[in-house]
């Protein structure tokens, strides 16, 4: 078995990482735990855009894991921080759901669906998504508007299936358009990397990233210099590993490999 | 001024090039009674699915033009034709508005909202699209349909912007399930030229066609072997045609230049 040095911050990605839907994966909770007491500096990353940073602390909490809210960075989040330093008190035009709606009015921005009065289109996972609010980007970026995402996700898994994510909605506003989405906050954006890193308060060679995907997770990690893992719980499998570009640290059956835990 | 000669079959774009919204463009409506008159085969063709045949040609009517409606293609009409070829029976998906989809019904075509059931998405141009719709297909193709589309255009022009019109809705499609429509039958299509000929019952050396689109009319009657004029009355300006890998026979002022009417 690898031995793994400890860390002083861990940065884990939660679906197919930490959960699996409902079920807490095997070794999770020891992990935490572990590093917890030994006073390890923890971060919990989602691209998912459709819950409030409360309300996953809230589901760890339910699955037995301590987390504070102030621990999770998820794409609304990391949106949120961008906007503010890039556009302060811009008006945007949102094609999103409620949660993502309500942290950028909490945060001070104006809302508007008057295409001339629309400084940013935010694309984001939308299952509220209509024509209407393709018609409303549409406009808006034809009046000068500039077009930014959340995350570039193609589908968000759910049991049995999938539901289509960002990806879809950003590509409908493009190629209506023929523009491009400018700025695409969540991983592998070295966006999220940086609020992550500055969260986490830690140099990014003092961290480790640990996920289950090489193309947002494991490239994130890799492009801002951390350390990585890859966990084979979620969405990929030993294999994929040979055509990726992005090549973790570790690689890990188990999450609890990070701690010395076989499980086996 | 340049001397045209006659051709026996002529093919017309619409919006842009017989008339601008509701008004019939200059000499329009003298060439169409001459050509009339000399007994010229005349066709038009549009890649809006959103009317039927009919409606283009009381269309038409309206505006003081004879027209039959089996004298119009549309995209949706090829279709209906590629499909009675190549998918006789095949269960449907249709993101698209309620002419497409009676056209397709009236056709024979079973519909479904199953995904196991459904061997085609439809892709259009559909101001009726929903997330819900998105789904399906999403999770159709997943199950193993194929998808397919009318028309490729961006956006549909109306006085004072445009409508997102089927590229938005196929590219919200391929993006999601990483897959790429396997057929576009509308213009450029050579799937649509065929029809037209086929319809006109004259080879392409023999005929012409008008539209004001570099990229759709011109490319397209390029491509099928006819001579082409380009009108500059509508989305082309002279100006366009440096950078264009397609190139028209005829460049046209007034569309009745070709029967050497000046109107100046």
């Amino acid at each position: 078995m690898q031995t793994i040095p400890r860390y002083d911050g861990y940065i884990f990605d939660l679906d197919g990482t930490i959960y699996l839907g409902d079920i807490l994966l095997p070794g999770a909770a020891e992990l935490l735990h572990t590093l917890r007491r030994e006073g390890r500096r923890v971060t919990f990353l989602s691209n998912n855009p459709t819950k409030t940073r409360r309300q996953y602390a809230e589901r760890l909490q339910r699955l037995g894991i301590a987390a504070d809210e102030h621990e999770i960075v998820n794409s609304s989040a990391v949106m949120v921080e961008w906007l503010l330093a890039n556009a302060p008190g811009a008006s945007l035009f949102v094609v999103g759901e409620a949660p993502l709606i309500g942290e950028l009015e909490a945060a001070g921005f104006p809302l508007s669906e008057k295409p001339g009065e629309i400084a940013f289109v935010v694309a984001s996972f939308d299952r509220t998504f209509t024509y209407r609010k393709l018609q409303i980007a549409f406009d808006a970026i034809r009046a000068g508007a500039r077009l930014v995402a959340t995350n570039p996700d193609r589908f968000c898994p759910v049991p049995g299936g999938g539901e289509p994510d960002a990806a879809a909605i950003i590509a409908a506003i493009e190629a209506c358009t023929d523009t491009r989405c400018e700025v695409i906050v969540g991983k592998p954006s070295p966006i999220m990397a940086r609020t992550v890193t500055n969260l986490i308060g830690l140099p990014p060679e003092r961290c480790i990233i640990v996920g289950d995907r090489l193309m947002t997770d494991i490239a994130m990690g890799v492009t801002a210099g951390m350390d990585t893992a890859l966990v084979l719980t979620g969405d990929s499998q030993r294999a994929d590993l040979e055509r990726s570009p992005y090549q973790p640290t570790y690689v890990l059956e188990r999450i609890d490999e990070l701690i010395g835990g076989s499980g086996v």
